[in-house]
């Protein structure tokens, strides 16, 4: 499904959240299959971050506990609600929790509500980024669509 | 809105996806006034990677061109279609496309289509990932939730 992957550039197609339990499954060493489980590093040949998509059913929750090496984790939890276990204190969590979890934290999660739970997590190396946004970016000059369409 | 910030974790609630219009704004300072975007490094304090929500009504598009000195960026389209421009090719994107950008690579992204597009922005360091996923996890004993709850 990696439409391109030139030198500069790289595209796969996971389809609508609605869709990643159907297309995507990985085999977990303890969990077994999960349903709706993608890394995307492999396809896309990511070398900052590993980021995957996951699914939680009404009241499924991570069967197992884990931390971390090197890596910093980002949860972005796009729908439902629940509650992540970090070093066992019990945060909650709602659609459009963000949650940045240190290495060494261990960590778990699970959606307690009545819709599907769709959510991303982000894997990069602690302490890795130097500069962002404004001090990484490059504004170059044109106008990429012309008159016809605007930001706003 | 930064709930918690301790030495092992962070939590943002950035708001459902269709809130984040009126909930989040950030200024430019070529495109002015931008709706819905939302950056969290600062919010997170994320040190791996900067990340952003970010949205564009129906035939909306960047205003500008862009690049990046260092950092590769991993653009996630949760909803919506239309195009991003790589280097002046165009590259077609529908919900679920992520795509891989390197540093050098000139972007900009628009909405052709009559749904809002809703958007993940990731930057990291270009080949700061050392390891990953099965790698750099670790799994710990003990059952995070009982037997009333487990993943499928």
């Amino acid at each position: 499904m990696a439409l391109t992957n030139t030198a500069g550039y790289a595209v796969y197609h996971a389809g609508p959240m609605q869709e990643w339990t159907q297309r995507h499954a990985v085999q977990h060493p303890i969990a077994g299959e999960i349903r709706g489980k993608k890394w995307l590093k492999d396809e896309l040949q990511l070398t900052g971050c590993e980021t995957s998509v996951g699914v939680l059913p009404p009241g499924a929750g991570t069967p197992f506990l884990h931390s971390h090496k090197q890596n910093e984790e980002l949860y972005l939890f796009l729908t439902g609600s629940g509650e992540m276990l970090l070093d066992g204190e019990s945060v909650a969590i709602e659609a459009g929790s963000m949650v940045r979890v240190e290495p060494p934290v261990v960590r778990a999660w699970r959606n307690t509500s009545d819709e599907v739970m769709y959510y991303l997590v982000i894997q990069a190396k602690a302490g890795s980024l130097e500069q962002w946004t404004r001090t990484d970016g490059v504004i170059h000059e044109g106008i990429p669509w012309g008159n016809e369409s605007e930001n706003n």
